[in-house]
């Protein structure tokens, strides 16, 4: 048996029109007539590259993250400056600024989305390879490290539970698998 | 060489308080002395569970996200009651109420951090096995579908960028990787 699905926009309201967090609480009418609601945050989206070296390394920020009050381990990303950005040069310029890695060949490997309840936020995949090595222009606001970590290990740690962040596990998981189906 | 990439809390204010989303603004104090302003959204976190049959085969369920306004296969899933809900117990529900599965054995397989710049959300996730089949109940304001997929056909689906769901594209790599490995 299947049923009907789709939910019908009713009324939105706009809570919260911040630099990154655009907050609405809309109402909306299920697939039995009643109404419910439902509290989105809207994103512009972002962009995500997994830096892979010859040598079957992967190039890794490590970057203090409000919301957990701690260091987490992520591959290089960054938000679209706006819905129209083309993601393939903001993910070469998100390379580029976080970690100073220019490269070669960019592969999309896949979207994701992060917390499909509650935001809308779209995260576009890249892997990089064929890098070179330059100096690292982060944004005002942000601190980064750099580390080089090897894939086979960044999988283990992701098994483990050491890389928590989502963009970054799949990265690391969907890399692996298409390296040793010889797609990257 | 290496950073301080420490933040502090300068002041916190609520903005909105609704039934998922929590959202805060905050200023914080970076590494460089500098102040920044944080927005950022409190959840009290959630479970998902990957059901894996003796056929190996993948139950999921087909639902209605708003926020991108279309159906997405996921893996059952839900947020948990308060942040003190016992995870397995929450678990074992969410699997219940939205595929009518009851299990004998839940195998943790690690947890998940959706969008790290702007949600605590965690997602803790499990793996089913030993599964035994009832009526769904999902809540009353959620329509779902249940289907069942082979789990190497999942792969296919998270590398073809058909399954773009966060938890559901870490959960199955990860299940596909410890099977293999003869974890699960």
């Amino acid at each position: 048996m299947s049923f009907k699905l789709e939910e019908k926009k009713l009324t939105s309201t706009l809570i919260f029109d911040g630099k990154v967090v655009h907050l609405y609480k809309d109402t909306v009418e299920l697939p039995n007539g009643q109404s419910a609601i439902r509290e989105i945050v809207r994103h512009p989206g972002a962009v995500a590259v997994i830096p892979l070296t010859e040598e079957g390394d992967v190039i890794f920020v490590k970057q203090y993250r409000y919301p957990f009050s701690t260091v987490l381990t992520e591959i290089p990303a960054g938000k679209l400056d706006s819905s129209e950005e083309e993601h393939i040069s903001a993910a070469l310029r998100e390379l580029r600024e976080e970690t100073g890695v220019s490269c070669e060949k960019l592969t999309y490997i896949g979207d994701l989305y992060p917390s499909v309840a509650i935001l809308d936020e779209v995260i576009h995949m890249y892997c990089a390879q064929g890098l070179s090595y330059g100096e690292c222009s982060p944004d005002d606001d942000e601190f980064l490290n750099v580390v080089r970590i090897p894939l086979d290990k960044a999988v283990d740690m992701v098994l483990s539970g050491e890389i928590r962040d989502s963009k970054t596990q799949v990265a690391i998981l969907k890399t692996k698998i298409l390296k040793e189906n010889g797609k990257l």
